[in-house]
């Protein structure tokens, strides 16, 4: 190494001392004939003494540096206790730029979350990453990472790497694909997750797999999603349910006992997910605060206003909130318009008479008026929502207001971690047409997912009340994880299939050759995977989870840096016989899935 | 989990007591109306004993089974001691056929390595990984990355994800690429390496990068190649080339030592190019036996024969090589035109008399011969070789013939690590027309390669001299890294690029976002990868890469298993966008950029 000591790592003890340093130009002060530089590498930053400035004539923010000098303790007073080699500084005897810095685009030195346009951060991204807080999110990640292998190899995983360069199914139209130059007219797929290989390791009687693996998604862009993004995925041999949620458990507790020393309970606590849809209104209940749901359903059993005659009534009570302005009371109808539902009805408590006033008020009868802050527990002052309809639609309605209330009345615990594994969700979710009427039924995980031991004779028959042994992980109200034990059955699969309308001919298309596994000895196997994106964020206190990846890409898939994606250019479109068309046999093939698609 | 102890760690010490145990029948055997099952899973096998032979009809081969019964002793001489468990067996009380197994396309129980075409063993990989040597290779392959780790951690390294969805160059033709729904037009490519993201690390800051990195590289296949592959990338900041060599002992020292229990040399051996080239014919020498080349150049200097008369006159020597016959003589040259060479020039040495035979001995002149068993070291009963011509042509003739000595005549000793670093690369190589007229020079490796502080000056000046910072690292003749000092001074970079001929121009098309990187204080730094499919599968002792990689792509690209690549539907390429051409301007650019490199 061409330096002696780490910056960040000198204290009084090395007074007397030569060293030599190397790192970054952080800040420089000339002050009385002398220029003090806060002298920046990984380890952290040291104040450097330069006597002789002509020797740092033109030396500005950035640039690289060695200095060699000698420690010594600063003069009484001159300490900064804020930093921890605030008791030294390093006076230059010899100080070499190693290379020069242009002015910069955005101040490295001093940082402050947001403060720089995020275009341009990616841009330079090795700038913004020279800052304290991004630099802190790859560190905290790389930290993260050696956690959960620690863990994962405690207890006899094995790391195991899956394909990249995968098949493409014409179902899988969030593929992103892949021209093979040596097979013209074929193309890979790039794998949305490592599900199918990680299924037919235990076939392969691997019994514990994992990987820390990249998955890549082609979905609609949205705000806070990336075409390729991490997941510690996650297979076990021989397992129930507890044994993986156990697994997770510990995974998590570790992460964050060495992360942030906090311990977790123990176990983690769990909702189904019935209760959670009831009590939260979503299935990934943010538990940081209160305001849970209440069901007016039978309460308002008999009304004679038209709109509680609904298959579900409910409300969610907003603190406080009979003091808003007319005006804030017309933002929530546009608030709840914009999520597709016709408004947000209110009946807003008053402060001193408990009178219970607003238009809804009106038709209410005055033995409904007279119960109404009792059965919904809102006091004098508040304002309670009501979302009355469809029953999911009602529940989703009242949850997305009930984030909505916590947010704007500060009654999220920003401190708190919350986890939470929400169980027992639905095996199926219908399948509607264009106006609403069920077709059918679909896969809520996918198709492999294996019912409950209580519904594993009626799920065909019943698919409405089949719960599945599938699991979330929640925290603070954010996904961070799921999975689920698999069927292993041939004759349970035959059926699943059957209840979600897939021929034989689809699913052999689809996943004919774990089909084909599962003819020998496939064991019982069921896994999770954890989103690390999301997970870290969370654990970082971070907005997005762009702030802990290295290169991500803009919310249209772009990298600032890089200029990708790029035209390409003729000859590279011929060499990766991107325009070649499979021999005329396969063509037809196509044609006829496609066909059958149509 | 649905068993209490895992098959394969049963001991006499668990005799009396009721395990419930899960996995796959390996053998059966009924032997007077008792079966005996060896069960398998992924601890080991123990036996199994049922008496109740109704109950276990039909029971086949890599069924999954789980039994209950009672660990016991086996009755005296009944013990096997090839197995752990050997002294020991269950007596079964309840058998249940978790899942069954067709039958199946080749033994699981007995492997014998190569016993089973590949392309079936691929296509039913999820029972070939059920065999011993492979679930061992797979075993062996985790436990390295887990080493890996540990050597990287313990040395301070941050494990950072790279993207692998990044720019695609014109320029890189060798690029898979990917293109881009959501900008039709537009095309990602995937990272042959993370070489230009991990240097922008380096400018980032983060000073101790490594990854174990999924690379894809559109090669034309060949034997052993995969078009992905994983390599350990790690990249230093202020550090030397010794830094980086000592941190590559470290991770092979690590990983001898704890599989293979062998200390290996501190400093490990170390060769320059020029040695390597000279002694060996080659720049990854296999240094388990010796033979040596030698270089007659001076020695033939003067000689009437026209054939020697060249650049480089050179030999090795083959044992016992006198007494081939004529036709193995014969094959020798068919060998040497395989290679590309006009043929391969020998003399042999009489065994008894010392005599000198063969075509060449008549052209040699008598003094010639008389000093020519002792130029070469030849003794009674060996075979010279020559090649003679352009030097580095004739050395890697030689070398190849050494090789091919090695093997013919068992002088390799199998059970040897012979590590070596080869250093002092030439910087450049020359380019040369299609009648071999030199028009230029090339980078040997990338064009950021820093010269070595010697060459500095001069590098460009004399291409030809020019040494480079970069090492490879070489086990038993294969080489399993590399990397180099990477050039930080634009200054220097600038020269680099003249010397090979780069416009500035195309070094911004190709380079940009790394050269305006650079121009922010980049500080020195350099790095090294190790390929980790080669190098667990010589740790392992196993012919090829395919071995140690859970689901390989056949010599064609192709996996048997999934049957990827497959030919896509219109409806997916229509989706996916690939028929979409850029905007007139990005066409525009596409074209000139297609025109400057024609």
């Amino acid at each position: 190494m061409i330096r002696t000591h780490d910056a960040g790592t000198l204290r009084a003890e090395h007074a007397g001392s030569t060293v030599t340093l190397a790192g970054w130009v952080a800040r420089r002060r000339d002050h009385g004939g002398v220029a003090f530089i806060d002298l920046r590498d990984a380890s952290g930053t040291v104040q450097v003494v330069v006597r002789d400035l002509e020797s740092v004539h033109g030396l500005r923010a950035e640039y690289c540096v060695k200095v060699t000098g000698e420690v010594r303790v600063r003069p009484e007073g001159n300490e900064n206790p804020e930093i921890p080699t605030g008791a030294v500084e390093v006076v230059v005897q010899d100080l070499e730029v190693l290379s020069e810095a242009a002015p910069l685009p955005f101040p490295v030195a001093e940082y402050e979350p947001g403060s720089v346009n995020e275009e341009v951060r990616l841009k330079y991204r090795y700038l913004d990453l020279r800052r304290e807080g991004p630099a802190k999110a790859l560190r905290l990640r790389s930290k993260v990472n050696h956690i959960i292998r620690q863990v994962m190899e405690e207890n006899g995983f094995l790391d195991i790497e899956t394909p990249n360069l995968t098949r493409s199914t014409p179902e899988g139209a969030r593929d992103f694909l892949v021209p093979v130059r040596l097979q013209p007219g074929h193309w890979y797929a790039l794998p949305q997750s490592p599900q199918l290989f990680k299924q037919l390791l235990m076939v392969a009687g691997m019994e514990r797999y994992y990987q820390i693996a990249r998955c890549f998604r082609d979905e609609d862009f949205r705000a806070d999603r990336q075409p390729e993004f991490t997941q510690l995925d996650v297979e076990m041999s021989f397992a129930d349910q507890e044994d993986v949620i156990a697994l997770g458990e510990k995974v998590v507790s570790r992460i964050w006992k060495e992360v942030h020393g906090v311990e977790l309970p123990s176990p983690l606590p769990r909702m189904t997910y019935a209760d959670a849809m009831a009590r939260y209104g979503s299935d990934k209940p943010d538990l940081r605060f209160g305001q849970e749901l209440v069901d007016l359903t039978s309460y308002f059993e008999g009304t004679s206003f038209r709109v509680f005659q609904a298959e579900h009534v409910g409300a969610v009570v907003m603190p406080g909130g009979a003091s808003q302005t007319r005006r804030e009371l017309d933002a929530w109808q546009d608030w709840a318009k914009a999520r597709g539902a016709k408004g947000l009805a209110y009946v807003l408590v008053d402060a001193e008479t408990g009178e219970l006033r607003g238009p809804v008020a009106k038709n209410l009868s005055a033995e409904h008026l007279a119960g109404l802050a009792e059965a919904t527990g809102a006091a004098g002052g508040d304002a309670i929502f009501f979302a009355a309809g469809r029953r999911t639609a009602s529940l989703e309605l009242l949850g997305a207001a009930r984030l909505e209330i916590g947010r704007r009345c500060s009654l999220i615990d920003e401190s708190a971690w919350k986890f939470l594994w929400v169980v027992d969700f639905p095996m199926f979710e219908p399948v509607e047409d264009e106006s609403g009427v069920q077709t059918g039924w679909t896969a809520i995980h996918h198709p492999f997912t294996a019912p409950t031991a209580e519904c594993l004779d009626t799920f065909d028959k019943d698919p409405a009340s089949a719960l599945s042994n599938a699991y979330d992980l929640v925290l603070n109200g954010s996904e961070i994880g799921g999975g689920s034990i698999r069927i292993h059955r041939r004759d349970v699969q035959q059926r699943a299939f059957e209840a979600i309308g897939l021929s034989e001919d689809e699913a052999q298309s689809q996943f004919g050759f774990l089909l084909e596994a599962f003819n020998y000895g496939p064991p019982p196997h069921g896994g999770i995977a954890l989103g690390l994106d999301r997970l870290v964020a969370l654990l970082g206190g971070l907005e997005s989870i762009r702030d802990v990846i290295a290169f991500p890409k803009t919310s249209t898939g772009g990298d600032p840096l890089t200029g990708a994606p790029t035209p390409i250019t003729p000859a590279q479109r011929r060499e990766a016989g991107v325009d070649a068309r499979p021999k005329a046999e396969a063509k037809e093939a196509a044609r006829r899935a496609e066909g059958e698609k149509a």
